[in-house]
């Protein structure tokens, strides 16, 4: 994308409702645009960062046999008045009423109309097991909506449910769920931390949330420090392994790791006090088991081994898509802005042109506009007329983990220049070299 | 994707609601369920192809150079009593008021939070030409909701809004639209034609509606037989090209053709008996050039070369994304089912095991479904223990194009049986040669 042609409209100046950094660097990096509380829209920037976390989430989901579909935004009341959840969830469930005087509601997550769905197609132990998801829009009507799209109202999430004959099974697909929210989080470059949580409306015992450490993080964390020693890296896992699914949650929650909504200050002091850490985390997903909760009260039966009908054991697993964008600015940022990851960053590279209408810049320029292309990747090319500094702070702004510079100086010895936006360190290359460099970077990742 | 892992819920019986063979047809292929009136969820093999179509949208607007965004579906009402519409647009707006008592409602189109995204960021002349869009979910409160996902209430729509300084400039932009979307149809194996329209509640002058020619369509069309030899096929037209979009303009719709809403019967006359037809269609998309009505309105101005503020001429370029499931669908099927043409088809080949089970036969499906997937190719393999005919009956009622029979008889030849759902023809191949071919076909579309 040429940037006189794009869509970028920075701001110089910090936005003052902005209270954290990842709401003040959207703003200014001219992502997002607040419509009305609560509520935003993704300018092509944030747009393209917003499809490239969905992607990773689908390839995820996908990886390990969850199966993609797509439910509506607005639901009727009607299957929400079976569950009992209609008259509990109080006033952060948008309650609409259409012309035809029907009580609807914008979800605000999707248990009963996956329950249904499931009861009214699924009648054999033989279909089992089976993890539907879906990436949909949201909406909680949050009393006070902050933090730009870290608590907005309409959000974008991805929630998957399984369904599966025993609890064992259903345990598994607990199981499973971590494993590959392990995997998502890490391509987005994020460490993210399982923590015992609590159920909260969705219900269930059992339940873990992803926690990312920041310091504007809303919970506060206890964790043994050991635990960020932790990665889940390249493991090859296969998903219909128990054992190696049961290793991995233990390996990843058998240290002490908790919000202050579940935190045991005697457990937690058995560990030992130099490993003790206090930090503050964002949420960035949860998984549940809950059981036949849902399908006891919906009636989602389906006929065992044995002939006899038996309730589903159900989870449901979530990530919070569009808060994502926000947690993975606070976890990568500096005083000039966004540090994208590789897997995530908008465009892969900026050609900073320092002398746009010199014809030889300009042609070398090109020429690397086109070679990133050609290889598959997406550059981002600052061809607008102006000063250096101009240029150099719209790419620190917005982020992107690789910058060459192109000037009339560095050509004539052959050479651009090529900077890390994580660490500031330069080299000079050969033009070639520095398409070759970063291409090796994303092998893997495009 | 191996059939018994994946959710594929067909019916045997036709629903009763569905009065239309898309609807019912997508009913019976395990493609959609109704939540409540005019809502639908997408079930995995209906969700399939509407990200396919939306990938094809996408890749056509990106093609002409607009820009992708993202905005809400909950909107400020605010916005619509700047515009005047709010009072104008009717029942069929769904009106929400939220916790706080702010009057909210779901979009059903977004030309004032466009505008006013706009007239936020743009203040020169020198930023345009612009043009954005977006995919995202409507919904219209309709009475009468009906014929499945081609008139519900919650449907997924690519609207696009051109930005120009000048009505010519801005006329470019309406034929640019008009030749990118003749691509994005043929692409979808659809002729969807323009016709002269009328403008309804979005206003302007110049407007044409695209239609697929089908017994079910809900408007009465009236045209000139030559339309409908004309294909757009792989011109390669320079985005920027006023002239050469303005030539393809001219040769589309030169010709009569009009909807009952704009049939002019004395024009008509003129057209040489012979050629004249009456049929019926379906609206899949349409043009608008609206001028300043919008900008005049809102106050979206930009300085002019001269230093002059002037408002900014507009249009607004929609497609029908849920909807062409079931243009495609009425267009192309027949009484065993679907035929999907291939750049929309769910998986590109079904693999049918006559006798699972066996271990030749299961080897030789292996191996089929393994050579496909190394080639980019997404295949469905039915795997299920059950009859050939019962197989056979699947494969035709969800209409992948391309079906690839494995039984022991032909494996003792050497031999799989390859048939194409349009025509029903076979042939014997050798496994390889039938892989090859399959290949072949799909060159230049995955």
């Amino acid at each position: 994308m040429r940037l006189s042609r794009y869509f970028l409209p920075v701001l110089k100046e910090n936005p003052a409702e902005a209270q954290i950094v990842s709401h003040r660097l959207m703003l200014r990096a001219g992502m997002i645009k607040q419509s009305s509380a609560g509520i935003y829209s993704w300018l092509p920037l944030g747009y393209k960062v917003l499809r490239k976390i969905e992607e990773i989430v689908h390839q995820e989901q996908e990886r390990v046999g969850h199966i993609p579909m797509l439910m509506p935004t607005l639901q009727s009341a009607d299957l929400w008045k079976e569950s009992g959840r209609y008259d509990a969830y109080g006033p952060e469930m948008l309650r609409i009423r259409d012309r035809q005087d029907r009580d609807m509601l914008y979800g605000p997550t999707n248990e009963e109309m996956i329950t249904d769905i499931f009861r009214s197609h699924v009648g054999s132990y033989k279909d089992l097991p089976l993890t539907l998801y879906h990436i949909q829009w949201k909406f909680r009507d949050e009393i006070r909506p902050r933090f730009g799209v870290m608590r907005g109202r309409e959000f974008l999430m991805k929630d998957g449910y399984n369904f599966d004959l025993t609890k064992e099974d259903a345990l598994h697909a607990y199981n499973r769920h971590l494993v590959s929210y392990l995997r998502t989080y890490e391509r987005m470059g994020l460490q993210a931390i399982p923590m015992r949580a609590d159920s909260g409306p969705i219900g269930g015992d059992d339940t873990h949330e992803f926690l990312v450490l920041a310091d504007t993080g809303e919970s506060e964390v206890f964790y043994d420090s050991e635990i960020t020693d932790l990665t889940f890296g390249n493991r090859e896992i296969d998903p219909s392994d128990h054992d190696a699914c049961r290793a991995v949650l233990d390996e990843f929650t058998s240290r002490y790791a908790r919000t202050d909504e579940t935190h045991d200050p005697e457990l937690f002091a058995k560990v030992p006090e130099e490993r003790q850490r206090t930090a503050r985390g964002i949420e960035v997903g949860q998984i549940f088991y809950f059981g036949t909760k849902y399908s006891d009260a919906m009636n989602a039966k389906v006929q065992g081994p044995d002939g006899k009908q038996v309730p589903v054991h159900m989870g449901s697993h979530g990530i919070g898509v569009s808060r994502l964008l926000g947690a993975i600015i606070e976890a990568s940022h500096d005083d000039k802005g966004i540090i994208w990851p590789e897997g995530v960053t908008p465009f892969h590279a900026g050609i900073v042109n320092l002398k746009q209408g010199d014809d030889e810049a300009d042609a070398a320029c090109e020429a690397l506009y086109n070679s990133l292309k050609a290889l598959g990747l997406d550059p981002l090319y600052d061809d607008r007329k102006g000063g250096a500094g101009m240029k150099f702070a719209t790419m620190d702004l917005i982020g992107l983990p690789w910058r060459i510079t192109v000037g009339p100086r560095g050509l004539k010895n052959g050479v651009v220049e090529l900077t890390s936006r994580r660490t500031g360190e330069s080299e000079d290359l050969p033009p070639e070299q520095a398409v070759e460099k970063i291409a090796k970077i994303y092998a893997g990742i495009v």
